[in-house]
């Protein structure tokens, strides 16, 4: 598929994030308005909320742009996604007689101020990236015992808490937890030491299930991805999570990308999951290419000073897809809803400058890295940036994210004064 | 305090469970009517949203109880809430003179269905009960290594699915599972063949917090308390655990009491915590007494037949108070919201017929039990219903939870087929 071209002709450079191939959907607000959904296009937003007043864009009896969340319209369902789609992509053509009704109802990106794109029901948190979990699991466990036995044969994940779930852009303030250092008999309550972050993809359900779903069912069930930064405190984590899980380690924050790129946008990137060591059991068997060619990158920026790319990678190199993640999340019969946000796990490639967390690409702290600035880390330093990008390229256009960023602020001297 | 009469003499029985000392929450319909707030009195149920449309109750500006849950309630604060329970127990006090205003408003308990009493917003369980977990950790781990390093400094927990909490009287759909035995090199989708309670206490959370929370904070922020059965696949836990927690062994269904008890009916049943091994670190040491004395049984009817007790133990065995398991929660400054529910953890005394699963009870089903009617058990079988039920026992009074039930149906033949 070629670049489609708008009317909106900051949306037709081909590696603008933000074409008429792409339609993002986000939650934005002027000087003095409400919250409410908005679609890029270009370097402006098109404010459907006001488009649908206006009677130019109907997707249900009732109105369901005026409000600060996606959830809505996701409720409505696959046909109504692609109704909407189909009915954006005319209006925006740059062959559309409707440009003179539909200007009016553009603002500039510039002056908008982004918001929370859903409410999130509940997330959960995937493992399902071989060489982060081999990465890990050698440093933990050695290199023998790299990969737990179930890996190979379920997309294992935990629950996460979607209360923490926070727009890019988010300071994040670093946390304090028990932590027990190997050269103490008892643990501390301490800020944590080894902040770190992880580069993922979130996949956001869009229609509810209610029992076990297919891995087709599951596809069909996905509204949009975003870029997901499941912020991590490993000292907290080490001491915390056998034999439940991660807990507190986790639930700090989880950052999002502001724009939820929708399934349709991504069609032409689909790829193939990964030659696999054991035959999966049916119901998790793959029925089609279900990850996506999307190239990410993390950068990583000290106080006040210039940015870093530490790491690049691609969605391509998951071991699961969401479809896959989704469909074993659903074997138990646990009801699925719509805004229900499920990270993929921490996406890196089989190189060192493609690992996807600090944790690897320090080697649990043992080998520094180096930014450009002269500055070395191990782990996140107060007044850190960290920021993850995702695009997939296609023809002469860019499907992009939106960053997905935030600044780490140093912990609270004492997390209980009021 | 002694029995408080009510003018609803039904309440006034010592052991009934719902006297004018208790007044729980719930959410009721009749016939042709919409689901509501009501309070338990008796036999009687106070159609609350009727008492306050009438001009009886009035706790804000807008009706907060014509709503199917007391989420709304609760987001008043603890100021409210006392005045809530202020007004009702005047109100239905022998000695009150507004008995001919309030009676019409009375429903009898037997012409009204029950719901769930909240919207559950997330849901966390937690392992705190030192007797469960080193009965658990010395069958899977051995004696030696049976509680977790970091059990006697924090109360480990993991995150559920809010969207599994159903309330008691929802029948159980026995789940299907990735599950591998010990004498399989590889796994196999299949239905559960270890079905288990997990006899617990759910606490509500009542107000929100954002940063970490004191023990006493967290005290003041719970609203009340439930029982609750927390239903476990133990094969499909056994295969999944390692090393993010359990996940979907937990996620078929998690069931609740319908009344909320609230934190002021319990007052007077306090009791400490046990004597620690460790000193706890400051920010979760005990500043009070905050657990319960209260009764628990778990009895098991196979299909149509009669129940037997199959275990009987206190709310006061656990290690850890609710307080304490909201402050930990809330310690890397994960959100807490209004109508979070926190799971006790499995609640087990010190002697077999203490214990709140039957993993312990059949020890890892090696030592089946035997039920009144003759027959045997291990695990969960097609057709048992398993039923918790707890109270606290008064001067002259009983506070009773209600019936926190549920049948376990067979699994479905094939669970794909639509």
């Amino acid at each position: 598929m070629p670049l489609l071209k708008s009317w909106v002709t900051s949306a037709n450079d081909a590696s603008h994030p933000f074409p008429l191939n792409n339609l993002p959907y986000g939650v934005f607000s002027t000087v003095g308005t409400e919250e409410r959904c908005g679609v890029a296009i270009g370097d402006m937003i098109l404010d459907i909320a006001a488009a649908e007043e206006a009677g130019l864009i109907t997707l249900a009896e009732d109105p369901v742009f005026d409000v600060p969340y996606w959830n809505d319209v996701m409720d409505l369902g696959p046909d109504a996604w692609e109704a909407l789609r189909a009915r954006l992509t005319s209006l925006l053509s740059d062959d559309s007689d409707e440009k003179p009704a539909t200007e009016p109802h553009l603002v500039p990106m510039a002056d908008a101020t982004l918001h929370m794109p859903l409410v999130v029901s509940e997330y959960t948190d995937f493992y399902a990236g071989r060489h982060h979990a081999t990465n890990v699991g050698t440093m933990f466990r050695g290199a023998e015992n790299a990969l737990p036995p179930n890996w190979l044969h379920i997309p294992i994940g935990y629950n996460g808490r979607a209360s923490s779930v926070v727009l890019s852009g988010t300071d994040i303030r670093r946390p304090w937890g028990q932590l027990k250092s190997p050269d103490h008999d008892v643990p501390a309550f301490l800020p944590c030491r080894r902040f770190d972050i992880e580069l993922e993809m979130g996949a956001i359900v869009g229609t509810a299930s209610d029992g076990p779903i297919s891995v087709q069912e599951a596809d069909d069930n996905i509204f949009g991805y975003v870029l997901l930064n499941d912020w991590s405190a490993r000292d907290i984590q080490a001491w915390e999570y056998q034999p439940l899980g991660p807990f507190q380690a986790k639930a700090t924050a989880t950052s999002i990308s502001p724009w939820i790129v929708t399934k349709a946008a991504l069609e032409p990137f689909r790829t193939e999951t990964p030659a696999r060591e054991f035959d999966l059991l049916d119901h998790l068997k793959d029925v089609g290419p279900m990850l996506y060619d999307i190239n990410l990158a993390v950068t990583m920026a000290p106080d006040g000073k210039d940015a870093t790319t530490i790491a690049r990678t691609n969605y391509d190199q998951m071991y699961y897809s969401a479809a896959q993640q989704l469909a074993h999340h659903s074997t138990s019969g646990c009801p699925m809803n719509v805004g229900d946000l499920l990270g993929s796990g921490t996406i890196s490639g089989p190189s060192k400058p493609e690992r996807g967390s600090l944790l690897e690409l320090s080697w649990g702290g043992k080998e520094p890295f180096t930014l450009d600035t002269g500055e070395e880390r191990t782990f996140i330093e107060d007044g850190d940036t960290l920021t993850l990008t995702g695009a997939a390229h296609g023809d002469g256009y860019t499907i992009g994210f939106g960053d997905c960023t935030g600044t780490v602020l140093p912990a609270l001297t004492d997390p209980y004064a009021r």
